[in-house]
């Protein structure tokens, strides 16, 4: 039997590794030699979680031995995954962003449009009827309370939130003390360059024959943010140029007031932006008032516009 | 809620309409308005399993009404689907081959490398406790056993095996039977033309640049077929030209001996299936010992051959 190693996407997000960590209980339960790997450096919120749990931060993924085979977690897009992955290595995908990855071959997929990939790995345990332990409960708690912004994305479904009570049968937390934290760790800006504000959660898309990077902050504190606006701005033309990109946005999402200020850099994102949000224009901004989700507010809308 | 069309592949094989109409029943039993459909005409082997359960055939599947979202089943590329399909309104995949369909966003997609999608339906109703009927679960075996050839293509998992049996305590049929005589009917040739020969179990794939057309004829009696073998091959040569493809491929798959003739229509088929299969070569055909499998034993290695 191969080993597998489980990893999220590149910039990871905490459902990112915290899903990759609790795969990896589910495959080791199952009986195969599963490590959970990160495809980037953490952010302050999953550093916040696991710290707070007490668990081990997984290994930086790197080249992949023959012996080992992949399970592609939280993407399934290749532009997304860790630079030395080599995608006929992908044996599983567990997800809930849009399809994307081709293989020759089939392979174990499990995608739902559900709030986090840790609502669906939790799914897994309870229909395969294996036992969680209590941290990996409380870790996919994180992880769904996390990508769910504590429920209130528009990505959020009921299964989302009959699973957080399902796993709070066994991971007895707070959650509401449990999320503010979380997002308070999320918010901070301690040892965070500007570079590092786009990076964080940034992903890239093709989108027609367009490459078309998207990144955001979801924070409670925005104006510790837009205090560095056009320092941001210069390092995302910095970046548009450098990966050769035809459109780049950047969004800082109010996790309290529900709203988006999407950064503009140049003539043809606003053009865009205009075209397919229509929300009122600032000084290089544009404000999307209940609009949190990249994934549903703002690349499939990017996605339509640019395919046609 | 919208309704929900359930359909299969093009040139439906057994496994493609059986799913379709199982999943009508898993679908509706969770609370959905749910239709199976089929992409075509059913072969000799699926009217006899249909007929001898007393079910009725599926209606062929058409235009979409604006309220209804579509299930594939059984395949999840699109130049397989039926031609009026709308791929925006696809919603969900059960399927058990190679990944292949882009969505804008996340969609329900449920893909294991498993012998027949009839298996992962029956996996489904297990997994999330619906009870399956006795005639489901009798279609449900007539599906398994069909796709995998009784068990013996290599595609075959152990768990299909375990699910044949659990569905068993519910359908308890005589396999053996039951199996006898669905070969029995997918070999005969009764009403048959040349070119059903080769529509019956026909496919395209895009493999690299190239369009490549792959039919299958699975049977206890090959020398049927060989008698025909040059009207099939010039059906094959009409086929390829109209439909523009690069390569064009038949198998005559021998049930019982375990091997396939692969038909080769020019000088191109020939280089090709010389360089990735390297058989023996006799008059404008290939014998493959031990190849049974389209999707296991010829469609990845072509891919693989046509990707570089």
């Amino acid at each position: 039997m191969s080993k597998i190693i489980i990893v999220g996407h590149k910039n990871p997000d905490t459902d990112s590794i915290i899903s990759a960590i609790a795969a990896q209980e589910l495959f080791s339960k199952l009986g195969f030699e599963a490590q959970a790997r990160r495809a980037g450096e953490a952010n302050n919120e999953t550093k916040f979680i696991l710290e707070k749990l007490g668990v081990a931060m997984p290994e930086l993924a790197s080249s992949l031995n023959d012996d080992e085979a992949v399970v592609l977690v939280d993407h399934n897009e290749e532009s997304q995954s860790f630079d030395q992955i080599d995608y006929t290595k992908v044996r599983y995908v567990i997800d809930h962003h849009k399809m994307s990855i081709k293989t020759d071959g089939p392979i174990f997929c499990r995608i739902e449009p559900i709030g986090s990939t840790s609502s669906l790995i939790a799914k897994m345990f309870f229909e395969k009827k294996i036992e969680i332990s209590e941290i990996v409960a409380q870790m996919l708690m994180a992880g769904i309370l996390s990508d769910t912004l504590n429920l209130t994305s528009p990505t959020t479904t009921t299964d989302d939130k009959i699973l957080l009570e399902e796993l709070n049968a066994v991971a007895k937390i707070d959650a509401e003390n449990f999320v503010a934290e979380m997002f308070k760790a999320k918010s901070s800006l301690e040892g965070i360059s500007v570079e590092d504000i786009i990076r964080i959660d940034y992903k890239t898309f093709e989108m027609g024959s367009n490459n078309v990077g998207v990144g955001t902050w979801e924070t409670t504190m925005p104006e510790s943010v837009n205090e560095k606006k056009s320092e941001i701005i210069q390092a995302l033309i910095n970046e548009k140029i450098a990966a050769k990109l035809d459109y780049i946005f950047f969004m800082v999402v109010d996790i309290l007031k529900q709203n988006c200020q999407l950064y503009l850099v140049g003539e043809k994102e606003i053009e865009l932006a205009a075209r397919v949000f229509g929300g009122e224009l600032g000084e290089q901004e544009m404000l999307l008032p209940g609009v949190v989700s990249r994934k549903k507010q703002i690349v499939p809308q990017l996605t339509e516009a640019l395919s046609k």
